[in-house]
Order: structure tokens, then C-alpha cells, then sequence
């Protein structure tokens, strides 16, 4: 079997010694003779899994004893819910930095349940924002990376007293970040986690319970998932597993600052050649560049359709922009290796002489 | 590898030619080099599943063309809220028949929306009710099989004009179901379907989009799965692709009448054996005895504890009764094999008989 290279911004890549213990241990997890997606979340096999995850991830985003990890189903989406629903206590009022479609979406779902101030920001360039005097609002949002737009936050605004909330859905693990600045982090796990089903977050605990509202759903209340473990109902047990693997494998890797250094250098090797093309460019402000997602594109949709279609013959999956961007997308997860980086980019150069010979 | 026999409640056995495929393909779906976990939901690899998935389910249950599948994340837990969500529009009151604990969660939520009529049933025994004069409710809600008690409806009550909705969780797929007869079934995957993280909801297509509150979350509205095909953000990938190798076995087994059959061979084994015994008996009325969960007791905790433990040794799993019933309870769902059934009563004559020795 060859590994294709696969730039998908979610579901994606994972690590190939994560697929392959998975791949091995299937039948008979343990020893049992039970596969792990049958094995009851009741269980001291499974409850041993999730205690572990939740270590290995504070252990590798440095979490404070004070902030609480929940395994929450529903992805990033339902916490666009979960957010205001929980944390409008006080002011019946947020403050949302737009920096994108999937911003705009947790703006949609805010305004349901309360008043939101919008601060826009251009579509490639996330001005420095200053947020620390900000006052009346029960907490201001951000979208640290931007998975559309390929754009991520220079620096996290300081606002003070006010709960910073974050969206981190595809750049949590991938770059540290220090948990101490936030109330909230959230994010779905199909990009740096695990398969699609899972979401993250991790909340400070003075956040949590403060709604008393008695038609918040049991499943909606941040309160239900730490009195239980997150074991209220039956969680995805299997997206937890894989979870614990995905997390071993980073620690072994170095971490965090680690994995920081490679995406740095993974992400320096399209960049670069998409400054030095002249047929291939990024249009996101150089300080804003997101190490996750880099969209490009070409002058020519019809080249774009070509290169798409060729790229994909020749092994790089999911090149394709998101449909309102359109062009050319690729997402450098942690699990991408930066051999697959260098043979997109050695692809792009072939692609590129190509293209300028049939126009001589 | 030994195959153990796992009498969990949920997550519970799967087919094993099922888990041999997914093992066999996991690494590279359909020889593209990549998961079935890292492969993008909006690929028409995915959407192919997803389309099957949803065709496969519809031929097994004979769903009519004017009921809605949805794929849906939360678990059957969620849908305790969804229901009441989407459902209370005309009268803000619903009617629940409380047969155990998993009625009772969801009348708890149903409370915090509207006015809750209850019918309460004793808890090993559900009597015909004449539910067909109900009016000036919204629905009535049902749970068929009730897998902590072991009981289940003899009879679907007819309602007349009131929608029917039925909590499935635990006998989805096992036995035939007229689908017409209800307004919404919902069910979590993770006994007849899959891992657990999905919840497969069936919904008669009038019931749809008729709560216009613009409060109602985006991923908690119905309309929201219908109008996006259930993509309007990141299914649970993994879940669905394992629903549909299941929906496959059983298709190929000869559908829910054959398995049906095969249930109620498998449970009368068991049952006959329990009322025969000395030692082990049930509680359950045998007009409501439940197809898939049978809790069994003896008249001793100790000898629980003893048989528990010695079950566990041999290679029976997950025996021990739910903490709200105490005693045992073998969960024989459709992927158990009736071998299984024979191998854990020929193991429980033995400890009956080794139990009467040594009281001698
Ligand atoms: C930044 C961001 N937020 C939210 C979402 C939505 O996530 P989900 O599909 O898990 O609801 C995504 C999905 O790609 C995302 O990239
Ligand atoms: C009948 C019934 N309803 C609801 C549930 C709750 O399901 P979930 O854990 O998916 O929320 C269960 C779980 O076992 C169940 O058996
Ligand atoms: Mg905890
Ligand atoms: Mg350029
Ligand atoms: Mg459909
Ligand atoms: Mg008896």
C-alpha cells in the first residue's frame, strides 16, 4: 500500500503509527477479544482511556488545575450553541471578533440568545486589536486560525477581566498557546485530534453553572459534563480512543513546542515557494498566515481545475479550495509529514515550468 | 485470537465479519492511501457512504418516502431534548408513558419546554393502553424496549391523529416495526448500529421545521439535518461508514424478519432456562419481555458477585446488572451470536449445579 498525501481540512490526515496500532489492536482490544468499539463506556478499560486522554492533553497544553476538559459530541458547531447558552449570565451581551465564515456562524447562533458586538476584520489581515479596556459583555470571541480564510491570530488579545473565548477547532495542539489567557477553548477533533464526532473543551471552572436558565437542555450545560466525567450519556468512545493515541504519539514526538518548530518549517516551505511563483500566490498578510490552512491560487480557474485534477492523479488528495474561496487549499496538520509538504511543493514547481512552456 | 462473548447494554458486540473489514481496510479505504477516518465528508467517497448508508436503512425498516433519515450527534440523550424542541407547536403539552429509567430522563427534559402528561407504568410490566383518544397534545412518547428494566411495548398503542414518537435506542433493527405508525423514531447507534456518537432519527416529513422559536439551535432543528442532507457540519464519519458495513450484514442475513426470528430464538433460551432454574429467575411480565436485555437475578447478592466474577473469568463480559436494578443482564443483541447464548446458559446450569453442591 502506498500512503497518498492527504491535505483535507477536516476530516484529515492522521498520524500513520496512530492508523496502524488502531488497525492491529481492532479485534481484540487488550487482549479481550472485544474490539474497543465494543467495549462499554462503563468499563475499567474504557474509563482508564479517558482518564488518560484528559491527562496526556493537560500534560501537553500545560492546563491549570482550575480549567475543566470535557468530551463533548455535536463538533465545533453545537459549541457555537454552547457558548452563549452557558456563559450570557451577566450583561446578556458578547463581543465577537468576525475574522470568518466559521466566526460569522458562531455570531448567527449568538445573536439567538443575546446582543453581540461585531468587530469585522478584513478577509486576509487580522489587525492587532485592542480589547483590554472592553467592559459589559459576559465574554469576547475569537477564531484563533481561520480554516477557510487561512488566517490565525498574530497574537492573543488581552481583554482584561472579561472571559476570552476561542474557537481553536484547527490549531489546537499545533502551536502552544497559554490556557491561562482563556475562559473557554473549543474545538472539534477531525483536524489535530482524532475522526470527526469529537469536540473539545476546556473551560475555566468559574464559567461553569453560571446559567441557571431552566430550559438550558441537560446535554447544552457545561455543568452536566464535569459533575459526570462527560460520562452523563454514552460518549464517543472510539473518537476518544484514538484521541489517547494521537496524544501519545505528540508526546513522544517532543510536544507541543515540538510540533510548533516542524509546522513552522512545513508551513516556511509553501510559503516561500508561493512568494517566489509567479504563477502560484497567498493573498493572507504576511504576520496573519496561518500554519494549518494555505489557500492559493493561480490567475486561472481553468489552470486551478488542471492542477487539482492532476495533483490529485498524482496522489495529493483534496487540494481543492473551500467552495467560497475557491482556488487551491492545503492543510498541513500535525500529522502531515514534511516529506508530503516537499512533494507538493516539488509538484507545484513541475506544474508551474509546464504551464509556462504551453504559453511560450 | 479468542472471540469473547460481551453481554454489554451499549456500547455492545458487532458483527465480527464487520470489524474483520473495517481492520482489513483501515489503512487504506478503497486503495486511496488514506483512512476511512481522514477521508473529507464532503468527498464523494463520503457522500456515496452516506447515500448507501441511508438507502440500506430505508429498505431494512420500509421507511416511506415521506419520512426524513437524519444522522445526528448527542446520542438518544440529546433527542430527549430535540424532541420536545421541535415537536411542542400547537399545544406546549406532550403525553409520556414512563416505563423506566430512560422514559423518566427523557420526561425530565420534555418539562423544561411545556406541560408533560405522564402515564406511569409498573416497572416490570407494561399494560395495554388506549391511547386513541388522546387530544390537544402535541405527540406521545414511548419507549419500545426498555433496556435497563428488560421490557418492551407487546403492542404499539395506536394514537389516532397524535404523533407517535418512539425512543428505539435498544431494539432499532431488531424486529419489525410499521414505521407508519409513528412520527419520529430515534435511536442511538451504538447497540444494532455501530460505535457509539451517532443517533439515527426517522421523521415524518410534516413534523419538520414546524417550531419557528428563534431560540431553537441550529444543530438541535430538525430542519437543519433535512436541508443539509445531515452535512451541515462534520458528521460522524467513522460511525456512518460502520452503520453501513452493518446495515449489510444484516441485509445479507435476510433483514429484520430473519433476525427477528433468530432474536426471539436466542431469547427464549435464555428465558426458558431462567424459568426452569431454581437459582436465576426474571422479574419481567412475559407479555413485555424484552428480545434484547434480560436482567436475571438469584436470591443472593453474594452468589451475584460469584457468578459475575466466574462469568467474566470464562470469557462472558459485561454481565452485571445496571446499578438501578442490581443482579445480571445479558444484552443480546442482533450481533450475538446464538452460540453465545447457548455457551452462557450451559455456563449458568453449571454454576447453578455447583451452587446446589456445595449448599448440600
Ligand atoms: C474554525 C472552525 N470552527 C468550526 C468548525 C465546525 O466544526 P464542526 O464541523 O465540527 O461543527 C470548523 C470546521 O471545519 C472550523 O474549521
Ligand atoms: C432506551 C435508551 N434510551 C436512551 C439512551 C441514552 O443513549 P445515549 O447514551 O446515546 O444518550 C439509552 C442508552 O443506553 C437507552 O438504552
Ligand atoms: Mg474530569
Ligand atoms: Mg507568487
Ligand atoms: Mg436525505
Ligand atoms: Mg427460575
Amino acid at each position: 500500500m502506498t500512503r497518498s498525501f492527504n491535505f483535507s481540512a477536516g476530516p484529515s490526515t492522521l498520524p500513520l503509527p496512530v492508523l496502524e496500532k488502531v488497525q492491529k489492536e481492532f479485534l481484540s482490544f487488550q487482549g479481550t477479544g472485544m474490539s474497543i468499539i465494543e467495549i462499554s463506556h462503563r468499563s475499567n478499560y474504557f474509563e482508564e482511556i479517558m482518564e488518560q486522554t484528559e491527562q496526556l492533553l493537560r500534560e501537553l497544553m500545560n492546563i491549570p488545575n482550575n480549567y475543566k476538559v470535557l468530551f463533548v459530541q455535536g463538533g465545533a458547531s453545537l459549541q457555537f450553541s454552547m457558548v452563549p447558552m452557558n456563559l450570557l449570565t451577566s450583561y446578556n451581551t458578547s463581543y465577537y471578533v468576525n475574522t470568518g465564515s466559521w466566526a460569522k456562524k458562531a455570531i448567527a447562533e449568538a445573536e439567538k440568545y443575546g446582543e453581540v458586538h461585531v468587530q469585522n476584520c478584513p478577509i486576509h489581515h487580522i489587525p492587532k486589536l485592542s480589547l483590554d479596556s472592553i467592559s459589559l459583555v459576559d465574554y469576547v470571541h475569537i477564531t484563533t486560525n481561520n480554516t477557510i480564510e487561512g488566517t490565525k491570530f498574530a497574537s492573543i488579545p488581552n481583554t482584561g477581566n472579561v472571559p476570552l473565548v476561542a474557537d481553536m477547532s484547527s490549531n489546537i495542539l499545533s502551536e502552544e498557546y497559554d490556557v491561562e489567557k482563556f475562559g473557554v477553548i473549543y474545538a472539534g477533533a477531525q483536524k489535530n485530534i482524532g475522526p470527526a464526532g469529537l469536540c473539545i473543551v476546556i473551560v475555566r471552572e468559574d464559567l461553569v453553572g453560571q446559567n441557571t436558565l431552566h430550559t438550558l437542555p441537560t446535554m447544552l450545560n457545561y455543568e452536566t459534563y464535569v459533575k459526570s466525567n462527560s460520562m452523563y450519556n454514552t460518549p464517543p468512545t472510539f473518537n476518544i480512543y484514538i484521541m489517547k493515541l494521537v496524544l501519545e504519539w505528540l508526546k513522544q514526538l517532543g510536544g507541543v513546542q515540538q510540533i510548533e518548530k516542524i509546522n513552522k518549517e512545513k508551513a516556511a516551505l509553501l510559503y516561500n515557494f508561493l512568494d517566489e511563483s509567479t504563477l502560484f500566490y497567498s493573498n493572507v498578510h504576511i504576520e496573519n498566515r496561518s500554519l494549518m490552512n494555505i489557500p492559493f491560487n493561480t490567475t486561472s480557474s481553468q489552470l486551478n481545475e488542471q492542477f487539482i485534477s492532476e495533483a490529485t492523479s498524482a496522489g495529493f488528495y483534496f487540494l481543492k479550495g473551500h467552495r467560497s474561496i475557491g482556488g487551491m487549499r492545503a492543510s498541513l496538520y500535525n500529522a502531515m509529514p514534511i516529506d508530503g509538504v516537499k512533494a507538493l511543493v516539488s509538484f507545484m514547481k513541475q506544474f508551474e515550468m509546464k504551464a509556462r512552456m504551453s504559453n511560450v
